[in-house]
C-alpha cells in the first residue's frame, strides 16, 4: 500500500529507505504538478478571454510558460529531461531529503501519471464533445465531412511531398513522410474552440468535426503506410487493410449497437439508487469504448467520441452533460497545459545554426498546412451561404497527431534532425493560430444558437 | 509524447519495441483497471443497498472480489504480485503482443496510476466531508472529540499490549507495536458510512468525525514513537515533538488562515469567466492543503480535509458541493475498490497451519479493537440523550492505518509473521463490521434530518 509509505515518513531518519521514500513523494509531485497546472490554465484562459481569444490558446499559452520552454516547473522525460531539469523535483528533493536515485524515480513515476490523466482529460473531453454532437446532425453532414477529409489529407500530403522533393531537392521517404505529417487534423483543438466560440453544433461545426474524426483515421492509415514503407521499402497491404477494416467497423458499429444500447442505459440508469448511478454507468461505457478503440489500434479518443454519441441519444443527455461537465473542468486542462508544457520552442530559436535550415523547411511546411487545408472548405457541396473559410481553418490546427509523425519518423531513422525540427515548428505554428484564426473566421458568420451549448465562454450556471 | 506511442501500435510488426510499446498499454491497462472497479463498486454498492447496508460496504466486497483474494482482475505490487497474477494483465498481454518484460512494466506503472487515482480519490473524499461538515458545530463539539480520541488511543494501545505481554507471554517491543496498530480509525470508511447515513451532520456524526480526525494525528505520532523504539530502542524526542507542533499548528493554522481567505476565494471565483471558475479554484485550494500537509509529513487527505472545511464557510458552498459530487463520484469508487482489492482474505484461512497461531492472537486483539473504541462513547460529557452506542462504534474502523503500523512493523523486523498477519484479520474484520454495526447502531436514534445532506442513500437530484 502507498499508504504504508506515506506513514513511514513520519520517521525520516529511522525507517526510510529510498524505495519506502518514493511513494508519498510521488503524491506530493502529481498534487504540485496539478496545482501548478490549474493556476496555468486559469491565468492563461482568463487571459486569452480579456483579449477576445479562446480560452484554450491561453492554457496551452500557459502551458509553454510552465513547460520545458520557459520556467521549467512541469517537464516530461519524454523530450529528454531529467529530474534535475525540473524545477517541481527540485522542490521535492528540498522537501524530501531525497537520493539522486530516489528523485529519478519519483520523477519518473509521477510525469506517468500526469500524462495519465491528460490522456483520460481528453478521453473526457471528446466523451463530453460527443454528447454535445447530434448524431443526426452529423449523418446529415456526413458526405461533405468525408469530402473535406479526403481532400484535407490529399492536398497537404501532395503538395508537402512533392514540393521539398522538387523545390528542396529531398529524396522520396524523408519528403513522404514530411508530407504525410501534415495530413491529421487535431481533433481535442479544434473541436475545444468549436465549442467556446459556441459554433459546435452549426452545420460549419459539425463538418469540421465529422472530418476531424475521419481525418484522425485517416492520419493513422497513413502513419502505418508510411512507416512501413520507411522500414522495409514496401507497403504491408495485410495490416492496411486491417486498419481500414476496424476503424470503419468500430465506427459504423458503436452507431448501430448504440442504438439498440440506448434504451438499456437509461434503465440501467433508473434501477440504481446509490450515488453516482446515472455518471458510473456513462464513464463504464466511455471507458469500454475508448479501451476497444485503443486494443483495435486506433486511438483512445475516437471510441469516447462514439459513447458520447450514443449517450446523446437517450433521455438522460442533459443531466448527464451537466454531471460530465465539472469532470471536464477538473481533467480536460491537464491535457492542453501538458501539451503546451511538452512544446519546446526552443526548436524555433533561429539563433541556433542547427535550427536555421530546418526553419526554412519549416516555413514551406506551414504555408502548405495551411493553405493544403484552408482550400477544402471550398470542396463542400450543396450548401449555399456556409462559412468556407470557417471549415478550412478550423482544420489547420494538427496539434498531437502531428508530433507522433515527427516522433515515429525519427525513431525509424527517416527523418533528419532538421526536417524532424521542422515538423514540430509546423505543429507549434499550426496549434497556436487556429484558434484566433477560427474566431476571426467565424466573425463574419450568422452569431451561433447560444440556447443548448453546454460550453460557452460565460460563467457556469451557478444555482439550480 | 506518449500519443507517439499510442499511434506507433498502429503498426506492431515494423517499428514496435518493446519500450514504444508499453504506453498504449498502460492507457488501456488504466482505462480497463477503471472500467472493472466501476462495476465492482456499482455492483457491489446497489447489492449492498438492497440488503438495507450502507453501500460502501459493497464497495469494498466488490473490491474483494475482484482483487487479490478472488477473481485477480485487480492485484497489487505491494502485496507481492507479480504481472503473471494479474488476469487483467494476461488480458492485455494477449491483445498487445507484450514481451513478458513489457508486460511486467505496464503491471507496475498501471499499479501506480490506479492507486494514485485512488490516493486523489480518498482527498477528494475528504475535501466532500470537509465541505459538508460544519466548523462551527465540529468547534462545538471540540472538547467532547478529543476526549473521545484520546480514549480511542489510550484504552486500545494499553489493553493490547497489557494483554499480549501477560496473556501471550509477548516480549515488550512487538506487543507495543501491536497496541499501537489498534489505535487510529480510519476517517474514510467511517465519514463515508455517516454520510451515507445521512447522521455527518448529527452531534454523534461530528463528534466521530472530529475524534477520527484528531486520532488520526495521534496515530501518526503513536507510529513515530514505536517506530524510533523498535528500531533504536530509544525514543526521537525532538522528531516527535516536532510532529505534534506541526500537526496542531497545521490543523489550527488552516482554520485561523481559512477565516481570511474564505473572502477572497469568492471574491476570485467571480472574477473568474471561464469553464471552472468556481471548481477549479477550490480544487487548487485543496490540492495546495493536501500537499502542504503531505510535506509536513502529515496526511493529505487532513490537507484536503481542512480546505473543505474553510470552503464550507463561504456562499459558494451550495453550488461547489453540487460540482464535487460528480467529481467524487467517478474518483471515491476507485479508492474503495482498491482498499478491498488490496485486501488478502487468505490470511484468515484456518486450514493453512500458519494462520493458527494468528487467529487466536488475532480474536484477542478484534476484542479489544471494537471494545476499546465503542467504551470511548460513554467517556462523552454534558450532551445528555446522545447515541453513545454510535459514537463508540463509529470509531472501529481502523482500515489503511491499521495496515501501516502491521507495514512498518513487519519491515522493521519488530513483528512475527503471525502477529503480522492478526494485525491484517484485526484491520480487515473492524473495517468490514462497522458499516453494518453503525447503521444497527444509528437504527435505535432519531432519524437524521434529511434536508441539507448532499449524500444521501436516495438518487441525486437529476434536473436542475
Amino acid at each position: 500500500m502507498n499508504m504504508i509509505e506515506t506513514l513511514s515518513r513520519g520517521l525520516p531518519p529511522l525507517l526510510a529507505t529510498a524505495e519506502a521514500d518514493t511513494g508519498p513523494m510521488v503524491l506530493a509531485g502529481v498534487l504540485l504538478s496539478l496545482v501548478v497546472i490549474y493556476i496555468a490554465s486559469k491565468l492563461g484562459g482568463e487571459l486569452s478571454r480579456l483579449l477576445d481569444l479562446p480560452p484554450v490558446l491561453g492554457e496551452l499559452v500557459g502551458g509553454v510558460l510552465v513547460g520545458i520552454s520557459a520556467l521549467h516547473f512541469l517537464v516530461f522525460p519524454e523530450s529528454g529531461a531529467t529530474a534535475s531539469d525540473s524545477l517541481l523535483m527540485g522542490i521535492l528533493q528540498q522537501l524530501g531529503d531525497l537520493s539522486p536515485q530516489g528523485v529519478q524515480e519519483v520523477f519518473s513515476t509521477q510525469s506517468e501519471v500526469v500524462s495519465l490523466l491528460a490522456e483520460l482529460g481528453v478521453i473526457v473531453l471528446l466523451f463530453e464533445i460527443g454528447l454535445e454532437s447530434d448524431l443526426r446532425e452529423l449523418q446529415k453532414v456526413g458526405y461533405q465531412a468525408i469530402i473535406v477529409a479526403i481532400f484535407g489529407v490529399a492536398v497537404p500530403f501532395g503538395a508537402g511531398t512533392i514540393g521539398l522533393m522538387t523545390l528542396f531537392g529531398m529524396s522520396a521517404v524523408p519528403a513522404i513522410f514530411a508530407g504525410a505529417a501534415l495530413t491529421a487534423t487535431s481533433i481535442g483543438i479544434t473541436s475545444k474552440v468549436l465549442s467556446e466560440l459556441g459554433y459546435l453544433k452549426s452545420s460549419e461545426g459539425q463538418i469540421i468535426l465529422g472530418a476531424a474524426v475521419i481525418d484522425d483515421v485517416l492520419g493513422i492509415i497513413v502513419l502505418a503506410v508510411v512507416a512501413s514503407l520507411a522500414k522495409t521499402g514496401e507497403v504491408d497491404v495485410m495490416n492496411i487493410l486491417y486498419l481500414i477494416l476496424s476503424a470503419s467497423g468500430f465506427l459504423l458499429g458503436s452507431i448501430l449497437l448504440g442504438k439498440v444500447f440506448n434504451k438499456s442505459f437509461v434503465a440501467i440508469a433508473e434501477k440504481l439508487k446509490t450515488r453516482g448511478n446515472l455518471v458510473i454507468p456513462a464513464f463504464i461505457f466511455a471507458f469500454l469504448m475508448a479501451f476497444l478503440a485503443n486494443v483495435i489500434q486506433l486511438e483512445a479518443i475516437l471510441g469516447a467520441f462514439a459513447a458520447g454519441l450514443v449517450l446523446d441519444e437517450t433521455d438522460k443527455r442533459k443531466e448527464l452533460d451537466k454531471q460530465v461537465m465539472p469532470i471536464a473542468d477538473i481533467l480536460v486542462p491537464i491535457f492542453f497545459v501538458s501539451v503546451g508544457a511538452k512544446t519546446d520552442l526552443s526548436v524555433l530559436n533561429p539563433t541556433i545554426p542547427a535550427n536555421r535550415a530546418g526553419l526554412v523547411v519549416a516555413a514551406f511546411l506551414i504555408v502548405v498546412a495551411i493553405i493544403g487545408k484552408i482550400m477544402t472548405g471550398w470542396t463542400v457541396f450543396g450548401r449555399p451561404g456556409i462559412n468556407r473559410l470557417a471549415i478550412g481553418v478550423g482544420m489547420i490546427p494538427r496539434g498531437e497527431v502531428g508530433l507522433v509523425f515527427a516522433g515515429v519518423g525519427s525513431a525509424s531513422g527517416a527523418l533528419s534532425e532538421s526536417l524532424e525540427a521542422a515538423i514540430i515548428m509546423m505543429v507549434i505554428i499550426t496549434t497556436f493560430l487556429a484558434p484566433p484564426f477560427l474566431r476571426f473566421a467565424f466573425k463574419s458568420s450568422t452569431p451561433p444558437e447560444e440556447a443548448e451549448s453546454v460550453e460557452s465562454e460565460s460563467k457556469q450556471p451557478m444555482s439550480s
